[in-house]
């Protein structure tokens, strides 16, 4: 297609998408969940055509020589078509958002004034690899009354459009506005610079993929943004910390999945419990596989560690090593926190309360966790049911995001002819 | 100064923003009411100074040929002086939103997880004319605890210096941490560029003044920025309204104050009722001087209005003109108002609750009237206490926006040495 009919066929998607949205709005906990049924059902029983598209879409970047990781990322099996399938009816049983009374608001004249949670309208997510973000993205936007338009990478374009496809028809089948999931059928970049222009339509774009890619879009759009933060997360271990529990958390942190963006990168230890806790610790390391990069004062307490350059306390290994930093005083330790850190997600461990609340008061991240691990920053772990990923944004959300962050408000105003004096 | 030496001098002033912040989000509510109850003496015992300096500005906006209107937005005297002592004196009277647990959660593990409404951090004020901003901003930004920078019009710039020192001091004498307020006392523009840089220190933008300012600021900045939203709102007058209602409703939505963003721009008449109340109303408006522009249909029916254009229904007058629509469904009204309507604020009038609920749910705006007029969308009519402005973004503020609205959440999860399995 040439670049004008491709900006032609996404309008026409985003439009329809917006059509849809209208009614979707107004539809019932009960209707939603109905579609989704239908759906999870579609999937179940496309499973075999399912896997069939997917396996093209393999071979050809098998033959491309896309990197292992990534091949593992794209295939899909009988076991991972069932998990999305349980994705789609744990979303079924999601309160939804849709209606709840936020705030009671206390008028100053006789009206009746409620501010309550609705759809954002229309959500867009740009992503990459994994076809079951497809499924994953479209029954959590659904359940929250959005309209979704789906816009994958090329590696996964036939694994994609069949999901897209199937949910899509099973839920028209049971009651779904026409329209309410767009999939945008093209590997042409075109295709995403026109979604980017559509900030009249489109109210809010989910970009998952590498930091480059999202920057990429926040830099280029007027459309709200909302993404999955960096993490460069700490763990500072008080003067006044329990040691055993000191361990167990620091350890937890950096060796439990160290791959992800709430694992530990740099740890902080207070100068007076340095040399009871770093030679006990920093073999625990060393026995898990982790690399240690010290400031001048730890390797005086452990000699064997490398030692760490101005740029260790900037980076996000997302990997078994670690930066580690003796520190004069609790103050020092969250003023290097408010330095280096993501505003993610940081740990203090300590038994002085007053500690654990300067900490949490004056450290600026998302979450602050005292006397337990980062790696519990998580959607399931706090109750949410699910997560869209970790924002370190401060306005609409910050920290794991759910479902509710997939809507937005609106004043209902009732009077009876009441008018402004 | 050079524009080096601009940009350093504004470096200073946010960064020691950023380290006031730190402190101020630790204060308490009481704490923080003692410093605003010494701005408020401090400004009320300074009156006579804070005259002297307006009056250098006002003699140089006189001479530079100033609009009236402008001039008279510029000028203070002793009873603004006072008001602005009384804006302060109702800010003490807020509640304050920090600390405010915001969300039960219900962890799927033993810890203890809340959210809870902590300050921004540090928020810049860009803003032209009026100098009681200075006071109003300043105030409202400390009260949730957040630093502030303010960076006013070069037009304003003695009477808000001279503004922002008497509160600073004054502030500083009451316990504020050094540095919380900060004033840009230059009108060179590359200050106002500089502060556009300065997303990793900046953590809110409020931008107010021209439709262009704030576009270009949002533009040019990483930084996320709250605006006061464009206006341009509908009443729809139903089949099943009561007459009266309508045109006590319809009236106070375009007349009692043209020039404001929740003044009605356009009236949608259903066309069973159209003849009942179009001829009575039309005459009404011709008496408080109002021009109308209608389609083909009310012109059939009110000879005397103008012919609307397309551009009539794209266009916010904020004057004493008013565009005239017949439709022939709720259907069509709804489509009318999501076509052209800024998501501001939308009123029907009627009796029908059904029709009332499918407006309500399916016009896409920020407040939605039933059987109330459009202008009761404000801040101190919603019971807030006070209005930043009406943001018609979907993200973070929706709507009239309180003090809650320059906050934002943290996590503090607590364990017992809680880890991850």
């Amino acid at each position: 297609m040439e670049t004008n009919a491709i900006k032609q066929a996404v309008l026409l998607k985003v439009t329809a998408a917006k059509e849809a949205s209208r009614a979707l709005a107004g539809m019932s906990a009960q209707q939603k969940n109905n579609m989704l049924a239908a759906m999870a059902d579609a999937l179940s029983q496309n499973t075999k055509e399912i896997l069939f598209h997917n396996e093209i879409d393999v071979e050809a970047a098998g033959q491309s020589g896309l990197s292992p990781a990534l091949l593992d990322r794209l295939t899909l099996n009988e076991k991972r078509v069932a998990d999305m399938v349980k994705g789609v009816k744990d979303v079924i049983l999601l309160e939804d958002p849709v209606g709840q009374m936020i705030e009671e608001l206390k008028p100053s004249i006789e009206i009746d004034v409620k501010k309550i949670r609705v759809p954002l309208g229309v959500i867009a997510m740009i992503y990459e690899s994994r076809p079951n973000v497809t499924v994953d993205a479209a029954s959590l936007c659904l359940k929250a009354g959005n309209a979704i338009v789906l816009k994958g990478g090329s590696e996964a374009i036939n694994s994609n459009k069949i999901l897209s496809k199937i949910i899509s028809e099973a839920g028209v089948k049971a009651g779904m506005p026409a329209g309410a999931v767009q999939f945008i059928d093209t590997a042409d970049r075109n295709a995403v610079l026109e979604m980017l222009q559509l900030d009249n339509m489109i109210d809010l774009l989910i970009p998952r993929g590498s930091e480059e890619m999202v920057k990429f879009i926040k830099s280029h759009t007027a459309i709200p943004v909302l993404s999955h933060g960096k993490g460069l997360c700490h763990t500072y271990i008080d003067k006044d910390a329990d040691i055993e529990t000191a361990i167990k958390i620091a350890v937890n942190a950096k060796c439990q999945r160290p791959g992800v963006c709430n694992a530990m990168e740099t740890l902080l230890v207070h100068k007076d419990i340095a040399d009871k806790i770093l030679p006990r610790l920093c073999q625990i390391y060393y026995d898990n596989g982790v690399a240690l990069k010290g400031c001048t004062i730890s390797r005086s307490i452990v000699n064997t560690m490398q030692e760490a350059a101005e740029e260790d306390w900037n980076t996000e290994y997302s990997d078994l090593i670690l930066s580690v930093k003796v520190v004069g005083s609790l103050e020092e330790a969250i003023a290097h926190i408010n330095k280096y850190g993501s505003m993610h997600s940081e740990a203090i461990v300590t038994n002085n309360n007053a500690a654990a609340d300067k900490f949490g008061t004056e450290v600026d991240a998302a979450a602050v966790f005292v006397n337990a691990s980062t790696r519990l920053h998580d959607g399931s772990v706090f109750g949410l049911g699910c997560e869209i990923g970790i924002s370190t944004q401060k306005l609409h959300a910050r920290g794991t995001m759910g479902i509710k962050e997939l809507t937005t408000t609106k004043y209902i105003v009732k009077g009876n002819g009441t008018i402004r004096n």
